[in-house]
Protein backbone atom coordinates (compact mmCIF):
# COMPACT_ATOMS: atom_id res chain seq x y z
CA UNK A 1 0.00 0.00 0.00
CA UNK A 2 1.05 3.56 -1.04
CA UNK A 3 0.51 6.54 0.77
CA UNK A 4 0.96 10.12 -0.09
CA UNK A 5 1.58 13.05 1.95
CA UNK A 6 3.18 16.41 1.61
CA UNK A 7 6.66 16.74 2.26
CA UNK A 8 9.89 14.77 2.72
CA UNK A 9 10.21 12.17 5.89
CA UNK A 10 9.64 13.42 9.25
CA UNK A 11 6.83 16.17 8.26
CA UNK A 12 4.04 16.39 10.21
CA UNK A 13 1.75 14.64 7.18
CA UNK A 14 4.43 11.83 7.24
CA UNK A 15 3.70 11.61 11.09
CA UNK A 16 0.04 11.63 10.38
CA UNK A 17 0.42 9.16 7.77
CA UNK A 18 2.21 6.51 10.44
CA UNK A 19 -0.16 6.94 12.75
CA UNK A 20 -3.50 6.57 10.52
CA UNK A 21 -1.64 3.48 8.93
CA UNK A 22 0.73 2.15 11.62
CA UNK A 23 3.83 1.90 9.37
CA UNK A 24 2.58 -0.58 7.29
CA UNK A 25 2.70 1.55 4.02
CA UNK A 26 5.35 2.68 1.78
CA UNK A 27 5.69 6.44 1.90
CA UNK A 28 5.21 8.76 -1.19
CA UNK A 29 6.60 12.19 -0.32
CA UNK A 30 5.13 15.22 -2.90
CA UNK A 31 5.44 18.73 -3.23
CA UNK A 32 1.79 19.61 -3.55
CA UNK A 33 -1.85 18.98 -2.18
CA UNK A 34 -3.06 19.36 -5.99
CA UNK A 35 -0.37 16.64 -6.83
CA UNK A 36 -1.80 14.21 -3.70
CA UNK A 37 -5.22 14.29 -5.42
CA UNK A 38 -4.02 13.36 -8.74
CA UNK A 39 -1.75 10.63 -7.65
CA UNK A 40 -4.72 9.34 -5.87
CA UNK A 41 -7.21 9.48 -8.02
CA UNK A 42 -4.65 7.97 -10.97
CA UNK A 43 -4.17 5.61 -8.63
CA UNK A 44 -0.41 5.38 -8.21
CA UNK A 45 -0.94 5.98 -4.62
CA UNK A 46 -3.58 4.07 -2.45
CA UNK A 47 -4.21 6.13 0.12
CA UNK A 48 -3.41 10.52 0.45
CA UNK A 49 -3.05 12.46 3.93
CA UNK A 50 -4.60 15.75 3.72
CA UNK A 51 -4.41 18.43 7.14
CA UNK A 52 -7.88 19.72 6.63
CA UNK A 53 -7.87 22.51 9.38
CA UNK A 54 -5.66 23.66 12.57
CA UNK A 55 -7.06 24.36 15.81
CA UNK A 56 -5.35 28.14 15.73
CA UNK A 57 -5.06 28.75 12.13
CA UNK A 58 -8.49 27.44 10.66
CA UNK A 59 -9.38 25.60 7.36
CA UNK A 60 -7.10 25.08 5.03
CA UNK A 61 -9.43 25.93 2.13
CA UNK A 62 -6.85 24.34 -0.88
CA UNK A 63 -8.12 21.23 0.52
CA UNK A 64 -11.98 21.88 0.33
CA UNK A 65 -11.83 23.06 -3.24
CA UNK A 66 -9.57 20.18 -4.25
CA UNK A 67 -12.34 18.43 -2.69
CA UNK A 68 -15.58 19.44 -4.42
CA UNK A 69 -13.08 19.01 -8.10
CA UNK A 70 -12.08 15.71 -7.32
CA UNK A 71 -14.11 12.80 -7.21
CA UNK A 72 -12.26 10.83 -4.07
CA UNK A 73 -13.51 9.75 -0.50
CA UNK A 74 -12.61 10.66 2.19
CA UNK A 75 -12.00 7.19 3.95
CA UNK A 76 -10.87 8.30 7.64
CA UNK A 77 -9.38 11.12 9.79
CA UNK A 78 -6.84 11.43 12.45
CA UNK A 79 -6.07 14.65 15.04
CA UNK A 80 -2.14 15.23 15.72
CA UNK A 81 -0.87 17.27 18.37
CA UNK A 82 1.18 19.47 17.15
CA UNK A 83 4.45 20.25 19.13
CA UNK A 84 7.01 22.94 18.20
CA UNK A 85 10.13 22.02 19.92
CA UNK A 86 13.33 24.13 18.79
CA UNK A 87 15.97 21.47 17.26
CA UNK A 88 20.16 21.79 16.81
CA UNK A 89 22.87 19.81 15.63
CA UNK A 90 24.19 17.04 18.09
CA UNK A 91 27.90 19.23 18.29
CA UNK A 92 25.90 22.35 18.94
CA UNK A 93 25.09 20.40 22.94
CA UNK A 94 28.30 19.21 22.58
CA UNK A 95 30.27 22.68 22.82
CA UNK A 96 27.70 23.30 25.89
CA UNK A 97 26.40 26.28 23.49
CA UNK A 98 23.35 27.68 24.88
CA UNK A 99 19.77 29.17 23.39
CA UNK A 100 21.58 32.54 23.52
CA UNK A 101 24.32 31.00 20.99
CA UNK A 102 21.83 30.39 18.12
CA UNK A 103 21.63 32.78 15.02
CA UNK A 104 19.40 31.41 12.31
CA UNK A 105 16.07 29.15 12.66
CA UNK A 106 14.68 27.45 9.85
CA UNK A 107 11.33 26.37 9.37
CA UNK A 108 7.46 27.17 7.77
CA UNK A 109 6.41 30.23 7.97
CA UNK A 110 3.18 29.16 9.91
CA UNK A 111 5.49 27.62 12.50
CA UNK A 112 7.17 30.86 12.96
CA UNK A 113 3.76 32.57 13.71
CA UNK A 114 2.72 30.21 16.14
CA UNK A 115 5.98 30.53 18.18
CA UNK A 116 5.95 34.58 18.00
CA UNK A 117 6.27 34.85 21.68
CA UNK A 118 9.39 32.76 22.17
CA UNK A 119 11.33 34.21 18.80
CA UNK A 120 10.43 38.00 20.34
CA UNK A 121 12.46 37.27 22.93
CA UNK A 122 15.11 35.67 21.37
CA UNK A 123 15.98 38.58 19.16
CA UNK A 124 19.69 36.34 18.54
CA UNK A 125 17.48 33.83 16.15
CA UNK A 126 17.24 35.26 12.53
CA UNK A 127 14.35 33.36 10.80
CA UNK A 128 14.59 31.52 7.22
CA UNK A 129 11.43 30.06 5.75
CA UNK A 130 11.32 26.64 4.51
CA UNK A 131 8.71 24.88 2.47
CA UNK A 132 7.93 22.30 5.43
CA UNK A 133 9.49 21.47 8.55
CA UNK A 134 11.20 18.04 7.35
CA UNK A 135 12.67 20.20 4.50
CA UNK A 136 14.24 22.81 7.45
CA UNK A 137 15.30 19.89 9.02
CA UNK A 138 17.37 18.27 6.23
CA UNK A 139 18.74 21.85 5.22
CA UNK A 140 19.87 22.11 8.87
CA UNK A 141 21.50 18.52 9.00
CA UNK A 142 23.49 19.28 6.11
CA UNK A 143 24.92 22.82 7.11
CA UNK A 144 28.66 23.24 8.56
CA UNK A 145 27.90 25.99 10.92
CA UNK A 146 26.36 24.41 14.19
CA UNK A 147 24.69 27.75 15.14
CA UNK A 148 21.66 27.10 13.08
CA UNK A 149 18.53 25.35 14.48
CA UNK A 150 15.01 24.43 13.25
CA UNK A 151 11.47 24.40 15.03
CA UNK A 152 9.70 20.80 14.29
CA UNK A 153 8.68 17.74 16.23
CA UNK A 154 10.04 15.39 18.09
CA UNK A 155 10.14 13.10 14.67
CA UNK A 156 12.91 14.78 13.63
CA UNK A 157 15.72 14.49 15.64
CA UNK A 158 16.37 10.56 14.68
CA UNK A 159 15.80 10.89 10.83
CA UNK A 160 17.97 14.48 10.72
CA UNK A 161 20.28 13.44 13.55
CA UNK A 162 19.19 16.27 15.70
CA UNK A 163 18.75 17.15 19.28
CA UNK A 164 15.90 19.08 21.24
CA UNK A 165 17.07 22.39 23.04
CA UNK A 166 13.71 23.27 24.22
CA UNK A 167 10.36 21.99 23.88
CA UNK A 168 7.04 23.32 23.25
CA UNK A 169 7.83 26.92 22.30
CA UNK A 170 4.65 27.58 20.43
CA UNK A 171 2.31 30.91 21.82
CA UNK A 172 -0.53 28.23 22.29
CA UNK A 173 -0.26 24.74 23.83
CA UNK A 174 -3.30 23.29 22.26
CA UNK A 175 -2.42 22.65 18.70
CA UNK A 176 -4.04 20.31 16.63
CA UNK A 177 -4.05 19.57 13.25
CA UNK A 178 -6.90 17.55 11.73
CA UNK A 179 -5.77 14.84 8.99
CA UNK A 180 -8.31 13.33 6.71
CA UNK A 181 -7.27 10.14 4.73
CA UNK A 182 -8.62 10.47 1.13
CA UNK A 183 -8.91 6.95 -1.59
CA UNK A 184 -11.32 6.08 -4.26
CA UNK A 185 -13.53 4.24 -2.46
CA UNK A 186 -15.28 4.76 0.72
CA UNK A 187 -15.21 2.70 3.43
CA UNK A 188 -18.91 3.38 3.66
CA UNK A 189 -19.72 2.63 7.69
CA UNK A 190 -18.39 4.49 10.47
CA UNK A 191 -20.03 7.04 12.98
CA UNK A 192 -18.79 10.40 11.33
CA UNK A 193 -19.98 12.02 7.92
CA UNK A 194 -19.04 14.17 5.73
CA UNK A 195 -21.42 16.08 3.15
CA UNK A 196 -21.01 18.61 -0.02
CA UNK A 197 -23.90 20.20 -1.10
CA UNK A 198 -25.14 23.64 -2.42
CA UNK A 199 -28.55 25.54 -2.04
CA UNK A 200 -30.74 27.07 -4.24
CA UNK A 201 -30.08 30.79 -4.39
CA UNK A 202 -33.49 31.61 -2.67
CA UNK A 203 -34.44 33.15 0.90
CA UNK A 204 -34.28 30.36 3.45
CA UNK A 205 -33.14 27.60 1.57
CA UNK A 206 -29.79 26.80 3.70
CA UNK A 207 -31.51 26.83 6.92
CA UNK A 208 -34.54 24.72 5.25
CA UNK A 209 -31.35 22.21 4.43
CA UNK A 210 -29.89 22.34 7.83
CA UNK A 211 -33.12 21.58 9.39
CA UNK A 212 -33.60 17.99 9.66
CA UNK A 213 -30.41 18.10 11.38
CA UNK A 214 -32.44 19.81 14.13
CA UNK A 215 -35.45 17.22 13.87
CA UNK A 216 -33.14 14.11 14.26
CA UNK A 217 -30.74 15.21 16.72
CA UNK A 218 -27.21 15.22 15.03
CA UNK A 219 -24.23 16.74 16.50
CA UNK A 220 -23.04 18.69 13.48
CA UNK A 221 -19.02 19.24 14.41
CA UNK A 222 -18.57 21.71 11.54
CA UNK A 223 -19.80 24.12 8.48
CA UNK A 224 -17.45 25.40 6.01
CA UNK A 225 -18.49 26.90 2.72
CA UNK A 226 -16.58 27.89 -0.42
CA UNK A 227 -17.89 29.91 -3.63
CA UNK A 228 -19.23 28.45 -6.63
CA UNK A 229 -17.11 29.79 -9.52
CA UNK A 230 -19.56 31.65 -11.96
CA UNK A 231 -22.05 32.17 -9.32
CA UNK A 232 -21.17 35.40 -6.84
CA UNK A 233 -22.71 34.77 -3.52
CA UNK A 234 -23.70 31.30 -3.93
CA UNK A 235 -21.90 28.80 -2.36
CA UNK A 236 -20.90 25.27 -1.60
CA UNK A 237 -21.00 23.96 1.88
CA UNK A 238 -19.16 21.09 3.72
CA UNK A 239 -20.48 19.71 6.98
CA UNK A 240 -19.48 17.00 9.44
CA UNK A 241 -22.18 15.53 11.75
CA UNK A 242 -21.62 12.46 14.06
CA UNK A 243 -24.33 9.37 13.63
CA UNK A 244 -25.50 7.57 16.53
CA UNK A 245 -26.32 3.96 17.00
CA UNK A 246 -29.39 4.38 14.77
CA UNK A 247 -27.74 4.15 10.81
CA UNK A 248 -30.78 4.66 9.61
CA UNK A 249 -31.49 8.43 10.54
CA UNK A 250 -28.26 8.94 7.81
CA UNK A 251 -30.99 7.82 5.09
CA UNK A 252 -33.85 9.91 6.88
CA UNK A 253 -31.43 12.97 6.61
CA UNK A 254 -30.33 12.85 3.38
CA UNK A 255 -33.79 12.17 2.16
CA UNK A 256 -35.00 15.29 3.98
CA UNK A 257 -31.84 17.66 2.58
CA UNK A 258 -32.45 16.42 -0.78
CA UNK A 259 -35.94 18.29 -1.06
CA UNK A 260 -33.95 21.60 -0.85
CA UNK A 261 -30.28 21.41 -2.41
CA UNK A 262 -29.47 21.36 -5.90
CA UNK A 263 -26.95 18.60 -5.55
CA UNK A 264 -25.78 16.72 -2.58
CA UNK A 265 -22.58 13.86 -2.18
CA UNK A 266 -21.72 12.15 0.70
CA UNK A 267 -17.73 12.56 0.22
CA UNK A 268 -17.39 10.21 3.61
CA UNK A 269 -18.56 7.71 6.09
CA UNK A 270 -15.77 6.63 8.12
CA UNK A 271 -15.04 6.22 11.89
CA UNK A 272 -14.24 9.12 13.92
CA UNK A 273 -10.66 9.79 14.45
CA UNK A 274 -8.21 9.22 17.36
CA UNK A 275 -5.73 11.74 18.72
CA UNK A 276 -2.08 10.99 18.60
CA UNK A 277 1.09 13.20 20.27
CA UNK A 278 3.71 14.48 17.70
CA UNK B 1 -13.30 62.59 6.72
CA UNK B 2 -10.44 60.06 6.09
CA UNK B 3 -11.13 57.19 4.61
CA UNK B 4 -8.48 54.16 5.34
CA UNK B 5 -8.05 51.10 2.23
CA UNK B 6 -4.85 48.76 1.42
CA UNK B 7 -2.87 50.44 -1.35
CA UNK B 8 -1.77 53.23 -3.40
CA UNK B 9 -4.39 55.64 -5.00
CA UNK B 10 -6.07 53.59 -8.18
CA UNK B 11 -5.72 50.15 -6.10
CA UNK B 12 -9.39 48.24 -6.25
CA UNK B 13 -9.57 49.35 -2.51
CA UNK B 14 -9.31 53.07 -3.04
CA UNK B 15 -11.90 52.54 -5.80
CA UNK B 16 -14.38 51.31 -3.29
CA UNK B 17 -13.66 53.54 -0.41
CA UNK B 18 -14.49 56.29 -3.55
CA UNK B 19 -17.71 54.59 -4.56
CA UNK B 20 -18.72 54.13 -0.98
CA UNK B 21 -18.52 58.01 0.00
CA UNK B 22 -18.52 59.49 -3.33
CA UNK B 23 -15.19 61.01 -3.34
CA UNK B 24 -15.95 63.22 -0.39
CA UNK B 25 -13.20 61.84 1.81
CA UNK B 26 -9.55 62.42 2.40
CA UNK B 27 -7.94 58.49 1.42
CA UNK B 28 -5.13 57.40 3.17
CA UNK B 29 -3.46 54.19 1.38
CA UNK B 30 -2.03 52.00 3.97
CA UNK B 31 0.22 48.82 3.61
CA UNK B 32 -2.07 46.38 5.72
CA UNK B 33 -5.73 45.44 6.87
CA UNK B 34 -4.50 45.11 10.39
CA UNK B 35 -3.07 48.79 10.48
CA UNK B 36 -6.72 49.97 8.83
CA UNK B 37 -8.46 48.60 12.07
CA UNK B 38 -6.25 50.29 14.38
CA UNK B 39 -6.05 53.80 12.61
CA UNK B 40 -10.07 53.56 12.99
CA UNK B 41 -9.48 52.50 16.37
CA UNK B 42 -7.51 54.78 17.27
CA UNK B 43 -10.05 57.99 15.85
CA UNK B 44 -7.04 58.38 12.76
CA UNK B 45 -9.36 57.59 10.44
CA UNK B 46 -13.32 57.63 10.29
CA UNK B 47 -13.88 54.89 7.81
CA UNK B 48 -12.03 51.81 6.96
CA UNK B 49 -12.89 50.07 3.45
CA UNK B 50 -11.45 46.09 3.37
CA UNK B 51 -12.37 43.29 0.91
CA UNK B 52 -14.69 41.06 2.49
CA UNK B 53 -15.08 38.42 -0.04
CA UNK B 54 -14.49 37.38 -3.18
CA UNK B 55 -16.97 35.91 -6.03
CA UNK B 56 -14.44 33.75 -7.40
CA UNK B 57 -11.51 32.65 -4.64
CA UNK B 58 -14.24 33.18 -1.18
CA UNK B 59 -13.49 34.90 2.11
CA UNK B 60 -10.59 37.26 3.36
CA UNK B 61 -10.46 35.35 6.53
CA UNK B 62 -7.74 37.87 7.77
CA UNK B 63 -11.06 40.28 7.99
CA UNK B 64 -13.00 37.86 10.22
CA UNK B 65 -10.13 37.66 12.49
CA UNK B 66 -9.37 40.98 12.58
CA UNK B 67 -13.76 41.32 13.39
CA UNK B 68 -13.37 39.43 15.88
CA UNK B 69 -10.18 41.04 17.98
CA UNK B 70 -11.45 45.03 17.14
CA UNK B 71 -14.26 46.62 18.87
CA UNK B 72 -15.38 48.05 15.73
CA UNK B 73 -18.69 48.05 13.73
CA UNK B 74 -19.32 47.24 10.21
CA UNK B 75 -21.29 50.60 9.02
CA UNK B 76 -21.70 49.55 5.60
CA UNK B 77 -21.28 47.60 2.19
CA UNK B 78 -20.67 47.76 -1.06
CA UNK B 79 -20.01 44.90 -4.22
CA UNK B 80 -17.58 45.88 -6.83
CA UNK B 81 -17.15 44.13 -10.17
CA UNK B 82 -13.68 43.26 -10.60
CA UNK B 83 -12.54 43.86 -14.43
CA UNK B 84 -8.79 42.43 -14.75
CA UNK B 85 -7.40 45.28 -17.63
CA UNK B 86 -3.93 44.52 -19.91
CA UNK B 87 -2.54 48.14 -19.26
CA UNK B 88 0.58 50.03 -21.25
CA UNK B 89 2.57 52.75 -21.41
CA UNK B 90 1.20 55.17 -24.29
CA UNK B 91 4.56 54.50 -25.92
CA UNK B 92 3.86 51.45 -26.44
CA UNK B 93 0.65 52.40 -28.85
CA UNK B 94 1.97 54.92 -30.56
CA UNK B 95 4.85 53.08 -31.74
CA UNK B 96 2.02 50.53 -32.81
CA UNK B 97 3.57 47.16 -30.83
CA UNK B 98 1.10 44.44 -30.26
CA UNK B 99 0.18 42.02 -27.40
CA UNK B 100 2.54 39.64 -28.83
CA UNK B 101 5.38 42.45 -28.23
CA UNK B 102 4.94 42.65 -24.05
CA UNK B 103 7.72 41.26 -22.18
CA UNK B 104 6.73 41.54 -18.61
CA UNK B 105 3.19 41.92 -16.64
CA UNK B 106 3.02 43.32 -13.33
CA UNK B 107 0.10 42.66 -11.12
CA UNK B 108 -1.08 40.95 -7.39
CA UNK B 109 -0.42 37.14 -7.15
CA UNK B 110 -4.43 36.35 -7.07
CA UNK B 111 -4.59 38.44 -10.38
CA UNK B 112 -2.38 36.22 -12.26
CA UNK B 113 -4.28 33.17 -11.14
CA UNK B 114 -7.58 34.90 -12.41
CA UNK B 115 -6.29 35.65 -15.47
CA UNK B 116 -4.55 32.13 -16.30
CA UNK B 117 -5.72 31.51 -19.63
CA UNK B 118 -4.69 34.29 -20.99
CA UNK B 119 -1.40 34.23 -19.42
CA UNK B 120 -1.18 30.57 -20.92
CA UNK B 121 -2.15 32.03 -24.27
CA UNK B 122 0.77 34.46 -24.14
CA UNK B 123 3.89 33.04 -23.43
CA UNK B 124 6.17 35.98 -24.51
CA UNK B 125 4.75 37.65 -21.07
CA UNK B 126 6.77 36.96 -18.29
CA UNK B 127 4.83 38.09 -14.81
CA UNK B 128 5.94 39.53 -12.00
CA UNK B 129 4.75 39.78 -8.79
CA UNK B 130 3.51 43.06 -7.02
CA UNK B 131 1.82 43.65 -3.33
CA UNK B 132 -1.45 44.89 -5.38
CA UNK B 133 -1.97 46.46 -8.82
CA UNK B 134 -2.15 50.26 -8.29
CA UNK B 135 1.85 49.35 -6.46
CA UNK B 136 2.13 47.59 -10.24
CA UNK B 137 1.12 50.54 -12.31
CA UNK B 138 3.32 53.07 -10.47
CA UNK B 139 6.12 50.42 -11.15
CA UNK B 140 5.26 50.32 -14.95
CA UNK B 141 4.84 54.17 -15.18
CA UNK B 142 8.30 54.58 -13.94
CA UNK B 143 9.67 51.87 -16.29
CA UNK B 144 11.51 52.77 -19.49
CA UNK B 145 11.07 49.71 -21.17
CA UNK B 146 8.10 50.56 -23.33
CA UNK B 147 7.38 46.73 -23.33
CA UNK B 148 6.01 46.32 -19.61
CA UNK B 149 2.82 45.72 -18.73
CA UNK B 150 0.13 45.96 -16.15
CA UNK B 151 -3.04 44.03 -14.92
CA UNK B 152 -5.27 46.39 -13.68
CA UNK B 153 -8.88 48.20 -13.53
CA UNK B 154 -9.73 50.94 -16.00
CA UNK B 155 -9.30 53.54 -13.24
CA UNK B 156 -5.09 53.51 -13.24
CA UNK B 157 -4.93 54.51 -16.75
CA UNK B 158 -5.62 58.42 -15.99
CA UNK B 159 -4.20 58.40 -12.61
CA UNK B 160 -0.52 56.59 -14.15
CA UNK B 161 -0.81 57.39 -17.58
CA UNK B 162 -1.72 54.23 -19.16
CA UNK B 163 -3.48 52.62 -22.11
CA UNK B 164 -5.72 49.88 -22.18
CA UNK B 165 -4.78 47.35 -24.39
CA UNK B 166 -7.06 44.54 -23.80
CA UNK B 167 -10.13 44.76 -21.65
CA UNK B 168 -11.89 41.85 -19.36
CA UNK B 169 -8.86 39.24 -19.71
CA UNK B 170 -9.95 37.21 -15.99
CA UNK B 171 -10.73 33.98 -17.09
CA UNK B 172 -14.46 34.59 -15.62
CA UNK B 173 -16.25 37.53 -15.72
CA UNK B 174 -18.46 37.05 -12.76
CA UNK B 175 -16.03 38.30 -10.86
CA UNK B 176 -17.16 40.72 -7.84
CA UNK B 177 -15.64 41.70 -4.87
CA UNK B 178 -17.62 42.37 -1.68
CA UNK B 179 -16.31 45.40 0.24
CA UNK B 180 -17.28 46.32 4.15
CA UNK B 181 -17.19 49.82 5.49
CA UNK B 182 -15.65 49.94 9.18
CA UNK B 183 -15.78 52.79 11.65
CA UNK B 184 -16.57 52.90 15.74
CA UNK B 185 -20.30 53.63 15.84
CA UNK B 186 -22.74 51.29 13.43
CA UNK B 187 -25.60 53.36 12.12
CA UNK B 188 -27.96 50.97 14.14
CA UNK B 189 -30.61 51.31 11.27
CA UNK B 190 -31.47 49.29 7.61
CA UNK B 191 -32.01 46.12 6.16
CA UNK B 192 -28.61 43.69 6.59
CA UNK B 193 -27.74 42.53 9.82
CA UNK B 194 -24.39 40.82 10.61
CA UNK B 195 -23.62 38.79 13.41
CA UNK B 196 -20.54 37.09 15.54
CA UNK B 197 -21.71 34.39 17.96
CA UNK B 198 -19.84 31.25 19.22
CA UNK B 199 -21.74 28.74 20.88
CA UNK B 200 -21.90 26.28 23.74
CA UNK B 201 -19.15 23.12 22.79
CA UNK B 202 -21.92 20.20 23.18
CA UNK B 203 -23.99 18.30 20.29
CA UNK B 204 -26.89 21.11 18.32
CA UNK B 205 -25.40 23.56 19.90
CA UNK B 206 -25.20 25.23 16.85
CA UNK B 207 -28.54 23.54 14.62
CA UNK B 208 -30.31 25.35 17.69
CA UNK B 209 -28.79 28.92 17.15
CA UNK B 210 -29.62 28.84 13.74
CA UNK B 211 -33.10 27.17 14.06
CA UNK B 212 -34.77 31.01 14.97
CA UNK B 213 -33.57 31.91 11.40
CA UNK B 214 -36.20 29.46 10.05
CA UNK B 215 -39.41 30.15 13.01
CA UNK B 216 -38.98 33.96 11.44
CA UNK B 217 -38.44 33.15 7.72
CA UNK B 218 -35.01 35.18 7.82
CA UNK B 219 -32.86 34.72 4.78
CA UNK B 220 -29.65 33.87 5.79
CA UNK B 221 -26.66 35.16 3.21
CA UNK B 222 -23.22 34.08 4.86
CA UNK B 223 -22.18 31.99 7.42
CA UNK B 224 -18.82 32.08 7.89
CA UNK B 225 -16.27 30.08 10.86
CA UNK B 226 -13.15 31.09 12.33
CA UNK B 227 -11.44 29.01 15.22
CA UNK B 228 -11.29 29.65 18.70
CA UNK B 229 -7.63 30.31 19.94
CA UNK B 230 -7.06 27.33 22.56
CA UNK B 231 -10.54 25.63 22.29
CA UNK B 232 -9.71 22.59 19.43
CA UNK B 233 -12.47 22.83 17.43
CA UNK B 234 -14.90 25.52 18.92
CA UNK B 235 -16.11 28.38 16.56
CA UNK B 236 -16.99 31.43 16.55
CA UNK B 237 -19.59 32.14 13.64
CA UNK B 238 -20.27 34.84 11.50
CA UNK B 239 -23.75 35.17 9.88
CA UNK B 240 -25.23 37.71 7.65
CA UNK B 241 -29.36 37.90 7.06
CA UNK B 242 -31.53 39.99 5.46
CA UNK B 243 -34.53 42.22 7.83
CA UNK B 244 -37.87 42.31 6.24
CA UNK B 245 -40.49 45.84 6.44
CA UNK B 246 -40.88 44.32 10.12
CA UNK B 247 -37.54 45.42 12.13
CA UNK B 248 -38.85 43.92 15.11
CA UNK B 249 -37.96 40.75 14.25
CA UNK B 250 -34.57 41.22 14.93
CA UNK B 251 -35.08 41.68 18.83
CA UNK B 252 -36.60 38.36 18.48
CA UNK B 253 -34.50 36.62 16.89
CA UNK B 254 -32.12 37.66 18.62
CA UNK B 255 -33.48 36.93 22.23
CA UNK B 256 -34.42 33.31 20.85
CA UNK B 257 -29.94 32.89 19.99
CA UNK B 258 -29.21 33.77 23.11
CA UNK B 259 -30.66 30.67 24.98
CA UNK B 260 -27.59 28.93 22.81
CA UNK B 261 -24.99 31.04 22.31
CA UNK B 262 -22.13 31.72 25.05
CA UNK B 263 -21.52 34.98 23.29
CA UNK B 264 -23.40 37.04 20.71
CA UNK B 265 -22.69 40.45 19.13
CA UNK B 266 -24.56 42.52 16.62
CA UNK B 267 -21.37 44.06 14.56
CA UNK B 268 -23.52 45.64 12.01
CA UNK B 269 -26.46 46.79 11.14
CA UNK B 270 -26.84 48.88 7.79
CA UNK B 271 -28.32 49.19 4.18
CA UNK B 272 -27.63 46.00 1.83
CA UNK B 273 -24.61 47.49 -0.57
CA UNK B 274 -25.30 48.80 -4.14
CA UNK B 275 -22.99 46.99 -7.40
CA UNK B 276 -20.73 49.36 -9.22
CA UNK B 277 -18.84 48.64 -12.16
CA UNK B 278 -14.76 48.86 -11.16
Amino acid sequence: MKVAFLGLTGSNSHLAAQKYLSDNATPLGLTSFSKIFSEVSLGFADVGILPLENSLTGSIYEIYDLLIKNDLDIIGELFLKINHNLLVKSDFLNKKLSIQDITICYSHPEVFKQCRLFLDKHSNIKTVLSSDTSEAARIVSKQKNITTSVIGNNNLTSIYNLKIIKRNIGDHNNNYTRFIAIGKKGTKSGNKVSIIFSVEHKPGSLIATLAPYAKFGLNLTKIESRPVIGKPWEYTFFVDFELGEDKKILTNVLEEMKKHVKFLKVVGLYEKGKTYES
